[in-house]
């Protein structure tokens, strides 16, 4: 690779996962942004280089602060810029003479305040140069894999296989705490502000080789290249899935989001008819989109219609039965000698029917007995399994019992849901410690297995 | 009221308020529900006299056990039956003799597993005597108020104002833990069983007069007779919002359903059209219903078309606006005078629009001007009020004075949105105790604002 000439893309490792940051306009302050990043950085175990820029600091948080960039003594990989806006077109001169390998900004004032011809002034630069731009006007970049929080998000998210690209900051910071509640994996965060230069597309693109990512979530109003986007899409979900949140899609949240972020947030017909073009996986909100990322960032693609619920509530596999009809993967009646199999091993008055119930006297025994005969038939693409908490049972034995039989059997995909309150959190950490999402209700656990089924069927065609 | 011969329906206070019960079938084995439901009883604070009746033991935790209900020494109210089906119909007949008020059976093995002819002989005696009868194949009765737990499900749920009726015993079990984690508060949880003799239509029935009991959520495979339900249902929902989730809609559901419950769960329009006439708010599935249930049990009715949203979030507020138009209370431009007032009290760059805009710089205090402002302006009808977890803020601080102004104001309904991780449950909890209904994502709070719309537009009719 040494002989090819560093392009933007091949440069946006640096942003990613750069080996000296040079953070210009730190502060002593710890209100300002200018502290926090720096702090941050710091806080969450970063392990490279940390250069704080600042001409009238000496030290802060026991680094030696520079008076500009240009007097430090080594390589920058990435600057990042936390300065008024009216300043930043210095630095960013000053840090491509300098020679850094990419540029982000924090600062705001830019073009989502009018200010676009100073934003535009800063790209055609960094354009100039071969310069990565990330920003302006966002909350930073968060890389859980490069223990790397160069952002005023006061956390890093919970670590996983989800790369999240965000238009919107205050989301980026809000939905932090929701992935350590939910247990939602991210390897990185990716605030991506006004989009001067990178937005959805390149990034898209970049995230294709990132060994790290392994399904790509986005919340979008807009996109810079409609065309563009589509054609990136199209190639990257073919290995890895990407799931979109897309806002602004009624008349009322277009005109909301183009006073949020400028955007022009366009017909929804034609941004579903893009994302079906796209193999991208359309999200209903953010817990929706969330969900659907956790399954498709876990499990393998749903890859036939015959989808099989074991449930030791009778109610909640009606439920069940319902919503894989309304989400596409309605229930079959299944083989015969599958049937006889399972009225074999499941406890009497259970209905060896599909939905599977094992009924409330179901201990992980059941569970594991069932699930092991309807995994290892030939007929079964994948399964939904459903415990609600049972007074005489400990959920933690039963998700233990799920686990052991979906390993033997990992190709075909597994979503499940426990239906309780505090008694199922431990069960639920196992299982997503283990790779199965699982979900409170059994809507959203067969909504989860129905969107590895549209994953699936995009990778068919 | 003396005067009034007692009849099924007067009696009924007697299965969910009686004075003394005798639990027929106690057991010493902690396995056996009869142990369960004992223990229980007294476990969760019962204040009423407890009679247990086993003619093989002499005293179980510390109570005297009767051989026979006709040997108790007083009177009683309530008979609870947990012995085998085969010895039920003697234990009937024999609380009838005792001159029990009511009746409730959890023992299981009658006509969900075809033994019909047994049970219409239990409901004819019951019938004949004017002995409410509740069951049999039920989970109990729990009623919070009563501190009663005369159930095998291991806790009360939390304290609030929802009764909840459900035909899955299992859910029952499930969803108590669910009520502690989620904060949504229940008056009574009501597993109907078989629905022998009591079904949804008499207990809604009774429920209308019920003092502790302002919203009734039903979790619902099929009615006994759908006619008498609606128009029960459309007189009791004129005080008391009913919300049903219906499970069985869909073909294979309904199969799922007869198998489970043995439940005609009939046409999927034929419900919605019913649940219209009757003034019932449907709703798509547990968490759904559940949502809706807290919303209407907490908040007046939404009485007019014009909602405001206030978010410090513009994302946040793209997707409000998205789900507004959705779920059917699109979002209107502001009154003039009401937007002027706004814009002077909102911070820079904020957006004096619908929705508002508060940006992440807004404190407690922004919050409170803007919503005070919103809250007494006569155009506006209903508020849903966001917060996105930002670095700087304490969403304590913002929820307190979210619900302060909400205090001042509450004729008009108000749903909240917050997003985040554990740094928002202190936030929900606090809300959660001063009446407000909160939910982790937009969708979730403008959904549950829609539910407010649904019921006041059933009060215009």
């Amino acid at each position: 690779m040494y002989i090819t000439k560093e392009t933007i893309k091949t440069r946006m490792k640096y942003l990613f996962y750069p080996e000296s940051i040079a953070i210009i306009g730190v502060s002593r302050n710890p209100k300002k942004i200018g502290f926090q990043v720096l702090y941050n950085l710091i806080k969450d175990g970063y392990r490279g280089r940390i250069y704080p820029v600042n001409p009238y600091a000496d030290e802060i948080l026991g680094l030696k602060v520079y008076r500009s960039i240009s007097d430090i003594p080594d390589e920058i990989d990435l600057a990042m810029i936390v300065i008024p806006a009216e300043k930043v077109l210095e630095a960013v001169n000053e840090s491509i003479r300098k020679g850094v390998k990419a540029i982000a900004i924090i600062s705001s004032g830019f073009s989502e305040v009018g200010n676009k011809k100073l934003e535009d002034e800063i790209v055609e630069i960094c354009n100039r140069h071969n310069i990565p731009l990330l920003g302006p006007n966002i909350v930073g970049i968060l890389n859980v894999d490069h223990h790397m929080n160069l952002s005023f998000c006061p956390n890093l998210p919970y670590r996983g296989r989800i790369t999240f690209i965000t238009q919107s900051g205050a989301l980026a910071i809000g939905l932090i705490g929701w992935t350590w509640a939910n247990r939602i994996g991210l390897s990185k965060l990716i605030s991506i502000g006004n989009m001067a230069q990178l937005g959805f597309e390149e990034i898209i693109d970049y995230l294709k080789d990132d060994e790290n990512t392994d399904a790509i979530l986005l919340y979008m109003e807009g996109v810079k290249d409609g065309r563009r986007f589509v054609d990136v899409s199209r190639l990257v979900s073919r290995s890895k899935p990407i799931i979109a949140i897309k806002a602004g899609r009624s008349e009322r949240g277009a005109k909301a989001a183009a006073s949020h972020t400028g955007s022009l947030a366009g017909n929804v017909i034609l941004y579903e008819t893009a994302f079906k073009q796209a193999g991208i996986v359309s999200a209903e909100g953010l817990e929706d989109g969330f969900d659907k990322a956790l399954a498709l960032s876990l499990q393998p693609p749903l890859k036939g219609d015959n989808v099989v619920v074991v449930t030791n509530g009778g109610g909640a596999g009606v439920l069940a039965s319902d919503y894989a009809e309304i989400y596409g993967i309605p229930l079959k009646d299944i083989p015969q000698d599958l049937r006889e199999e399972v009225r074999s091993v499941i406890p009497p008055f259970g209905s060896p029917n599909n939905p599977i119930d094992l009924t409330g006297n179901a201990y992980r025994e059941d569970y594991i007995r069932t699930l092991e005969r309807v995994f290892r038939h030939k007929w079964v693409d994948g399964v939904v399994a459903i415990y609600v908490h049972a007074a005489i049972t400990d959920p933690v034995e039963i998700a233990d019992g799920i686990a052991e039989v979906w390993k033997r059997h990992s190709e075909k995909p597994l979503t499940v849901c426990m239906i309780g309150g505090r008694e199922v959190v431990v069960a639920n950490s196992w299982l997503r410690d283990n790779g199965i999402p699982v979900y409170p209700t059994p809507r959203r656990a067969v909504k989860a297995m129905a969107a590895l089924r549209t994953y699936g069927r995009y990778l068919e065609d």
